[in-house]
């Protein structure tokens, strides 16, 4: 409780940014995501810990319909999840800019385009940890749905290369154009609690030499450890301000239930906690996003699990601690 | 199995001290938590280990009718639990001067006052290992329910002050009294599985430097270092007494369910055993209490696997072994 | 993936031994559980992983009426259990002769006689890791029901002695004679997962000084360090050929339900696909057998789920990985 967070304005503001958007994936009901986690007084329980909460409403963001919206390639809804993460990316830098931390609900992890650039417009030299049982690095040449949720941090990284986009025609405006003057470098970031990777992204993970842990590393050195090597790769002299993107889907389906692409042998409640907790205590956060909770997948508790568990990471990489 | 314990007589004898008691809380039914226990054949687990087993039947206290018991501050039930939990330090101390193993069934946390207080009648170096979801220790200041189970340790450890219990009038035989010529060190206690625990208790446990580990610790180092860590704080030569206080809403609730005050993100199965068969293995045991089980709680299906949970823990503690 | 293994002739060629067998123990519906492996697909995702796949159906084992196998002493059906591992052991020699990896699925853990005494014909000095909640090392003396399921590694070590089979009629072949040239010694035998021994079993581990890895262990150390020590205590160079012999009862009962003799606090999901993953990544892997599936048993889902689990179990000792 008592520590400091080095890079954020006293008193220290948590500004959420409300995301109901599901454009970058095919299941509905992710958009109301973070409607449940902030009706389940998320607000509030962060001004218990002491933050001034701004929070004024979930963004509206602008549809676009289908029909000015076709496939480019195999990616789905380009220009909509174009325009979607630019309007986030200003947002979250309008934020950061002021000092505050943004916590970003989402929706689905298209997102972090938007809150990853945000983050970069502030502190360029920010690391991110990214905690998923996906790697969600496919590139439009590498994807199989055209999903984009599955590809933001190739475009991050910049791994899909120059001419990803190319099937664009030159007379419209370039969906992602918008993100050629980003770029987070692959040594600044960092996975955990992977186990469901693409051929194609272990190629890139290991051409670009990312550091990664899958759920092998967690059960072979135990969290604690873990998550030191992951700082040590990205982060060894716990200098450089921290962003973390945390998709529930990382924890183990019997943990958070309600999410669209779960896969067995995740980070246990625990473990998922120990993370957020053990970022905050580095005292380097400077955003936090929360990615594809779905509440409207499965049984009514299981959603409600699954929200409260949210609200818990949230709060515990904000500050709540056992002790 | 070959282990001795260093400070019991042979032949090796558990004196089980039955207390189906609940005033220290308001759930009905954890004073029939003991009573299951032993229904539940431990007694003849217990001869199976290859221990003499005095058991004579559960304790009958004395009840002391409301009417002539009413609240002192915040208190509930303050002369029923001071009279209960000195009639249960008599027995146990008893059963030590004898060079017998007191295990204490509850029953709730309260009773602990009578089982530590037992022991140190006849060690006063002895440590304490307290395994529970909360931290018990609030002072009759700090506490909001009023329910003394979440209390023992402030009484025990002196913490709560010499004015706690100013509000009873001078004429009448002042409750706990007797606890006052009774001392734990704080600095010969510790925790294992904090995860619930009140600002006013994480201010006494940081005041007093009292050893804590908490699930963030048993995640950032695993169990096995944790209990070592631990047993260095209040016994850093292995050569002190071991009282082991052991609240069965330690372990996560899907491993212990039927307890009044279960809390997500505790002990697995495996851990929780861990910890009893790794202080039995010191040889410095001289106590063991199994606290809050209680049957009326939750499903027939939970009540049976709580209790069948809290007999294996006991077998753990009295010198079980997986090999 | 690009780990090569050493021992096995490329290109890499895993032959499947198919066992539908129950006669070493009681339960009905063990015999199933290879022919479900094999229905859910395991060759098919053994095919992707880049192996050539053997497998011409499963193996009709000869009868043997109960009227001409009656027990001698404790052990039920004693010529059909020998008979048939007799058998599995030559087929598995003969797959191993050609330098393709031979994958025996049971059936029952009877037929580890079979599979270890196949592997040592090829490879005398090859070391067995047994994945297992009991430790199968029984003798005709010290079993209590009989079931030779319970027994293999007392034949292969010889740890039952020389007169154990003492009760059969000389003018008759005597069971398991064909292993008298059969010898696993103690020293290349590491259990790991370990939680229900007999006490016999126990003075014969103690006696012959196996590397014994419990739960207890697995709770203390982690699953990391724990393979390492299995390892350093019957392979401390890595250049000894391993035969990994899995019994899913090794795992939690919450995991792999479907098994004829579950036992609580078993290996979670992540640590029975660690060890796999980490045998395979020796580079060192001869054999693998995967034992006890019972699809019978318990609701269909809770079958499907521990079939599921099996196939995904050997396809991490065959090298599919998390990255
Ligand atoms: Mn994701
Ligand atoms: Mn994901
Ligand atoms: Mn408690
Ligand atoms: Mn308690
Ligand atoms: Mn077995
Ligand atoms: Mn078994």
């Amino acid at each position: 409780m008592g520590e400091k967070l080095k890079f954020i304005a006293e008193p220290k503001t948590v500004s959420i940014v409300g995301c109901p958007f599901s454009g970058g994936q095919h299941r509905i009901g992710v958009d109301k995501g973070p409607i449940h986690l902030v009706n389940a007084g998320l607000v509030e329980q962060l001004k218990d810990l002491g933050w001034v909460v701004e929070f004024d409403g979930h963004h509206q963001f602008e549809e676009i319909s289908a029909a000015v919206d076709p496939p480019t390639g195999k990616l789905r809804n380009p220009r909509l999840v174009s325009n979607v993460t630019e309007a986030v990316g200003r947002v979250v830098a309008g934020h950061a800019s002021k000092g505050s931390l943004p916590l970003t609900l989402g929706g689905d992890h298209s997102l972090a385009m938007g809150t990853i650039a945000g983050t970069l417009s502030k502190y360029p030299d920010a690391c991110v940890i990214w905690i998923d049982a996906h790697a969600d690095i496919n590139t439009p040449e590498t994807t199989d749905s055209g999903n984009i949720h599955g590809m933001p941090l190739a475009f991050l990284t910049s791994v899909s290369g120059s001419t990803s986009l190319g099937g664009f025609a030159s007379s419209q405006p370039i969906p992602f154009s918008w993100l050629d003057s980003v770029h987070l470098p692959p040594s600044n970031l960092a996975y955990i609690g992977l186990r469901d990777v693409d051929q194609g992204e272990k190629a890139i993970i290991r051409e670009h030499n990312i550091a990664a842990f899958s759920m092998h590393e967690v059960d072979r050195y135990g969290i604690g450890k873990v998550v030191e090597m992951a700082l040590d790769r990205v982060n060894p002299d716990r200098s450089k301000p921290i962003h973390l993107s945390f998709d529930v889907d990382a924890l183990d389906p019997s943990v958070a239930p309600s999410t669209g692409t779960p896969v067995r042998g995740g980070l246990t409640f625990r473990e998922g906690h120990y993370i957020c907790e053990r970022l905050y205590e580095t005292g380097l956060l400077v955003a936090v996003d929360l990615m594809e909770v779905n509440p409207s997948l499965k049984e009514e508790a299981d959603a409600q699990q699954t929200v409260a568990v949210g609200c818990s990471l949230v709060r515990a990489a904000l500050g709540e601690t056992l002790l």
